[in-house]
């Protein structure tokens, strides 16, 4: 398997765009994506656990009943949630872009992102729709992850390739963070397309066995969206033999999916609101998977860890504290702890109690943009990973003023 | 019942004092407290339920086990948690003050707070300890409420009075806060004192029925403390007929206690690290109390809502999307959503879609030091009310930047 340029489009038969079509104020935010594939794909998706939900995700749980889908459109600026006339609307997106792409409305994945409660008027949509169609191309990918991003500062794109029965395929995607990003079940907005040849049925499991192990192990702030979805559709113009079945191929395939799922996660908590550092806590030696996730999920959600992180100071307290309060059964006095960066690794306790390390090497870790925060609880042999980043200036500033 | 001056020395007996011995490299910064009661007192405690726990709170709980204390000695500047000679060095600051005030050592409640995994030395403690109990006295409730702040800005004491048996009695406390702060059966540190007469059985039953509907409806910042407390020592020299059993009595033990620990509550949130508004949230219209408690804590823990708050931004889509992902069964589409300050009320959600309000009137209304965010979720006709504070700068700036 090699990583690839590209993102949605870098598999075969893929075209995307994305347009200013004006729900966004600012004339250089991109604000509409498309998404084709040239022939109808198998399609599986996973949806927010949150009880409120955007209307878009009502809209395209319906459309996917059939595990088939041709099209995702997603606007960004407007989140089209808790409005009154919301599954009107999300249904009159998916209608005015299948009617231009000459497919079936319940062929179409609809997605919003953006500010909730505010009225999404149908106007700037339908007045950008003929651009945004005119201009689907195997080079929109780019254009497409633009039009999906809201505070995200960069675009987010991944594509792998790799074998499957002696067939060449690829798996791509875009996401979109940035904020009111919290693991449960599904998270933010991710579009993964590719050429393989896969049931619907598979497709969902591969997914749903997935993101149990990446998307749900991302917190930027702890606030679960209410519009977080992920997609993939799979067109099958690779011709590889269809997997409809576990064994060598599927494997092979969640290999890809895992493999781009992954380094989205990276990107996401990268640039999560304001962050200036990537964290990623590796709980490892856990009795099982419930405990090394619970663990790794509480240290990378401390907001005094995060905090503490951004000003490069090796407070691994905070790093205890967060393990004894998780929730998780875990014997305090075997814990080990360290940080570990390009920079070289400091280990700060042992068994639970601090070790004698030096401040200065430990600033001098702690000062690079991707941090590891190791933490050994001796008492197995499960790992976890979770994906988070520190907490900064920005972040309150950019949620303090969010909307103006 | 009447709020009246004073703190942990406003009850007949007890005498306070505090002073810096040393523990804190800020000379302006006293870092040693001890409340002493002339005769010893019935005695109940709540600790944290943090696994990772302070030597102090294990010393604190074996010296409690007969149900009676005389003395509180508490440091700052270290947490004495996550230190191999923890236990040793918490049972040396018991049996020293003990020694000095005169009783056994198995009558000290022993508290720490500050960093974590840091070793405490016995030297300064042992230092200040003569000019501590050489100082100790009814008017020294002030300066223990200074000893046992951190980053607290401001020292928190509240009293009130009220009449039991015919008797007028007294019960006050301290609070120090102000990060680390979430709740979880016991919350940061507070030590309250009283004159009333109460069996140490019902001392115990007031304050852990107490604490369930107020310090743990309390959040800075989500993070259990590893150090949490709060005690009550009750010496009975107000001469009421001693409150042994439920009814009129405990009623009113109850009402002057709640009285206490909510204001108590107020002064900690509003005095959260970096905060400059008091958020209380307050849930009606609950079918049960789980579900109102559930979805006030989330909404106050809410790091998207809190950063909105500081800046006055009426964004009211991340209450609903709180309420959302809090576990609680909630009929989102029933859920009205308003703020009210001194300056007035603006209602901004109605059945869970936006209402058209006035920015103007909204910012006005934000920009106040006290918000309330009103949650009707009419479905029932129980309710709860959550505190917390909003997310600022200088929470980052405090918690980048602790250790230093």
């Amino acid at each position: 398997m090699n990583v690839i340029e590209g993102g949605v489009c870098a598999a075969k038969g893929f075209s995307a765009n994305g347009v200013h079509c004006g729900i966004r104020k600012n004339q250089t935010k991109k604000d509409l994506s498309l998404i084709f594939s040239s022939v109808p794909a198998s399609a599986a998706a996973v949806y927010t656990t949150n009880l409120v939900k955007g209307a878009p995700l009502t809209v395209t749980k319906k459309h996917l009943s059939n595990g088939i889908a041709q099209a995702v459109i997603c606007n960004s600026g407007n989140a089209n949630t808790c409005n009154a006339n919301g599954i009107e609307i999300a249904e009159e997106m998916s209608a005015i872009a299948a009617k231009a792409l000459g497919i079936s409305a319940e062929d179409m994945i609809v997605a919003s992102t953006g500010v909730i409660g505010q009225p999404l008027s149908m106007e700037p949509i339908a007045a950008g729709l003929p651009e945004l169609v005119a201009g689907l191309s195997p080079e929109g990918g780019q254009a497409a992850a633009e039009g999906i991003m809201t505070t995200d500062t960069v675009r987010k794109e991944v594509a792998v390739e790799f074998t499957l029965g002696g067939k060449t395929c690829r798996l791509g995607g875009i996401a979109k963070g940035s904020g009111m990003i919290h693991p449960n079940m599904a998270t933010m907005l991710v579009f993964l397309t590719t050429d393989a040849a896969i049931t619907p049925a598979m497709l969902q499991k591969a997914l749903s066995g997935d993101i149990a192990n990446t998307f749900n192990m991302l917190s930027i702030d702890g606030d679960t969206s209410t519009n977080d979805m992920v997609t993939v559709l799979a067109n099958g113009l690779a011709g590889n033999p269809v997997v409809d079945a576990e064994g060598e191929d599927f494997t092979a395939f969640m290999q890809a999916l895992n493999s781009v799922t992954i380094a989205l996660c990276r990107k996401i908590a990268g640039d999560g609101e304001g962050a200036t550092k990537l964290l990623e806590c590796k709980v490892t030696g856990a009795a099982d998977l419930t405990t090394a996730k619970t663990v790794a999920k509480s240290v990378i959600c401390s907001s005094l860890l995060k905090a503490a992180m951004f000003g490069a100071d090796a407070n691994w307290g905070r790093v205890l504290c967060a393990i004894g309060y998780s929730g998780a059964n875990v014997d305090v006095n075997k814990v080990d702890v360290a940080f570990r960066s390009a920079a070289g690794t400091v280990e700060v306790c042992k068994n639970g109690a601090g070790l004698d390390f030096s401040e200065e090497i430990a600033k001098k870790v702690l000062l690079e943009k991707e941090i590891e925060i190791l933490v050994e609880l001796n008492s197995g042999e499960i790992s976890s990973t979770a994906w988070g980043c520190d907490l900064t200036y920005d972040y309150v500033k950019i949620n303090g003023d969010y909307r103006t």
